[in-house]
């Protein structure tokens, strides 16, 4: 806490009870940012939990920022930008010179280090990397010789391996007597001569057992061990169905080259089931940080796929022209028809993707599920036919034309039924991400099954003449 | 690993190459199974991690379960029912004695024992609790009085807590000392002689901390407290937020009376960033193992929901039925604008619905969200309209009718966008989930919104006539 008063704002009530900054808060800031009162903004952002200053730069708005930036400069540490999203923070180190981000990344463990870098233009990595001292360059460099979004750039370098032969009173001796040591951790890796993990210890079993006893004896030999190539998204479903605190990242020879701990994967975790509703909807990262422009490509370009398959469903309806031209009801009556299955394949697919996100859906139980998927259409299908049918008698009192509806919007359901899985299985089993594409294929096959079944029946049954 | 022949199947040939049980092992449990060949199911299941034991029950079919149940019931222990979806677990769980589950959650944390004891009905969680011991059935009985999915059921009891005027060689004989300490944990919490925490000590600090150092000197005092009482959702917000490994619960009076580990909430992570896009698409939990029956009640609710609504939107179209008729080219492009605004209503809602769920999105920068998805929704509705325009004049060589869709379009694009982030942020307000009912009354207005549009402007342009 700062000595100077904090007028306006009470300490301690910057936050609301989501835990989110308060509006007022946010405002006060402001203010005091926009009237140069450098004391005023210092004295209320210096209370702020790192996370809470990072929070702060993505509230304001873009053309604040920089001026908060200076104001604060001090407070901005490493901790700040290693929680600063990836957008506000590339604004914020653009505005800095090489030195100040080498200095900023030397502070940081290597995996915070590697997102802040691996964002600059390749001028400005050099720049910083030429600035940073030699052992902190190499680590950071192999970092980045790993593909983006690799265990290898997620894992920081700095971890305790210890040999087998050690007793738990050495591994003590050794943790008390190195002084660089990194000061978070939570397991200590052991290993072979030929530096290849063999087991882990968690810090409590250390603490609780006696000093001769060999770390072989206590250690778990059964241990997750992550490949450093291994994509960040498997590495999120490992620790989390195995509850891991932290774990072994080894390279092509099986050596232990660095560690991932559950705080950097948390992020990840949220961010790749998050990440379902954005892709499915089209929506791309749906990060309300990206700069206008890219978002607009981004969404321009799904809505041009729909347009296109919008194009194509009307064509089913301009099949039809002359029995609506006819029979003009028939026009009103088929968007329920289509927009139904539009909503029954939605909901199968968001079951579906989310399944096989979690790896609850694979090659064993697709025919159960299929199965499933099918038993519910049906119940659904007729359930809705049933009331749509009643509907429609009721309103218009032509028998034939509620016929044709129920049928059509069983049919459609069962279209969104079977489509909701099989698409996003099968794009799963050719290695697409289902999430992507699925929703437009399953939207086009209920669109134009939903005109189709709908504007035939009608045609078959002559209610269009 | 067992000593028995494992036919078929190698070790470590159970899981693919993203850590899924195969389907061929799968099969071969199965086949034991159903041919009463237990010693071979026993053989195959033994070498397997229980998280992956537990992902077995789920992937057989319902009708299977209880027999290799059977087969493997010493395998079946409580960190295999920790692990395990719910539904699945209440099917097994159901199946057992009251002192069998009585034994299962004597083994567990207090928190995976709440999870198990909390399905059952009343008379069953009534019987298991008196076969539990007293202070096992105290602490499941204290954890059941607190709210569902609240950091109360949530939190294990067992921790370590230690008075504030200790000094680390206090702390490292106590732990040395104590025969039942929990083995799980990650930090010591420090409180004063009212039993309120006063800070946390990471055991990698009190490993690295000379003896005679009072654990005062050494802990950090900003700690983020969880209340009892605080919802589940919240909990993962701060875990994620602060990074946090684990955190104190404390009661009304501010006393220790839990702790959360990040084990624990990383489940709830995942969970509740995947919930959004089951919400949206109203496909409620979406849970494959939950009972057919209650998955079609669920989902029929959100159809008949929509149904009234397409109704809605029918009924506009009715209005025009003598323009129709007249001109049924209307009745053809028509659901091009009504879905084209569907789609960019629902990236919309999806990017609003997750910046609210991950506290991005406050009344802080509400206002520069909107002008935001306006900006973004009028590039886009230019751009389809210039399209859309296009190809009509193209295709059918109408000039009025592509000034007239095109028109359509960009007002469409802009309900969307506006409808797309004022309906969550509405909702939210009015602290109701946005999640779960956005998207109902989004694409009522873009489907209402696209028929009115273009049928109403056709018909005051005169192409009806």
């Amino acid at each position: 806490m700062s000595d100077t008063e904090l007028p306006e704002v009470e300490p301690d009530t910057e936050l609301d009870e989501d835990d989110r900054l308060r509006p007022e808060f946010v405002r006060a800031v402001q203010e005091a940012v926009a009237e140069g009162d450098v004391d005023e903004a210092r004295a209320l952002v210096e209370p702020l939990h790192p996370a809470d200053i990072a929070d702060l730069f993505e509230l304001i708005p873009h053309e604040d920022r920089a001026s908060l930036a200076k104001a604060v400069s001090d407070l901005l540490d490493a901790d700040v930008f290693a929680e600063m999203n990836d957008y506000v923070r590339e604004d914020l180190i653009d505005a800095l010179e090489p030195h100040q981000v080498a200095d900023l990344a030397a502070e940081l463990d290597t995996d915070d280090a590697v997102a802040i870098i691996e964002d600059l233009d390749e001028d400005d990595q050099r720049a910083v990397l030429r600035a940073l001292d030699p052992d902190d360059r190499a680590a950071i460099e192999e970092a980045l010789s790993y593909p983006e979004e690799s265990a290898g750039r997620l894992m920081q370098r700095d971890l305790v391996a210890v040999p087998e032969h050690w007793t738990v009173g050495d591994v003590l001796g050794y943790l008390r007597g190195q002084e660089d040591l990194t000061t978070d951790f939570w397991e200590v890796f052991v290993v072979d001569p030929g530096h290849h993990p063999v087991g882990t210890c968690a810090l409590s079993w250390i603490l609780r057992t006696p000093h001769w006893v060999p770390v072989a004896d206590v250690m778990q030999r059964e241990q997750t061990l992550i490949e450093v190539d291994m994509d960040q998204e498997e590495v999120a479903l490992r620790f989390q169905k195995y509850a891991l605190i932290s774990a072994a990242v080894v390279d092509g020879e099986g050596r232990l080259v660095g560690m991932i701990t559950v705080d950097d994967v948390v992020h990840i975790i949220q961010q790749e089931a998050g990440e379902d509703v954005l892709r499915l909807s089209g929506a791309g990262e749906g990060d309300i940080n990206e700069p206008v422009r890219l978002t607009v490509r981004t969404r321009l370009f799904w809505l041009v796929v729909n347009l296109g398959t919008a194009m194509l469903a009307a064509s089913v309806v301009g099949l039809f022209q002359g029995e609506i031209a006819k029979f003009a009801l028939l026009a009103v009556l088929m968007p329920i028809v289509s927009g139904m299955g539009g909503n029954a394949g939605t909901q199968t697919l968001a079951v579906v993707v989310r399944a096989l996100a979690t790896n609850q859906l694979t090659s064993s139980n697709t025919v159960r599920m299929v199965t499933r998927e099918l038993t519910i259409s049906i119940c659904n299908g007729v359930s809705l036919a049933v009331l749509i049918g009643l509907g429609t008698f009721l309103i218009f009192g032509n028998r034939d034309l509620s016929i044709v509806i129920g049928m059509a919007m069983i049919i459609n359901n069962l279209i969104a039924g079977l489509g909701g899985v099989l698409v996003p299985v099968t794009l799963d089993r050719m290695n697409v991400d289902p999430a992507v594409s699925s929703a437009v294929f399953v939207t086009t096959m209920t669109d134009v099954g939903g005109f189709l079944s709908f504007l035939g029946l009608a045609t078959l049954w002559g209610l269009g003449g």
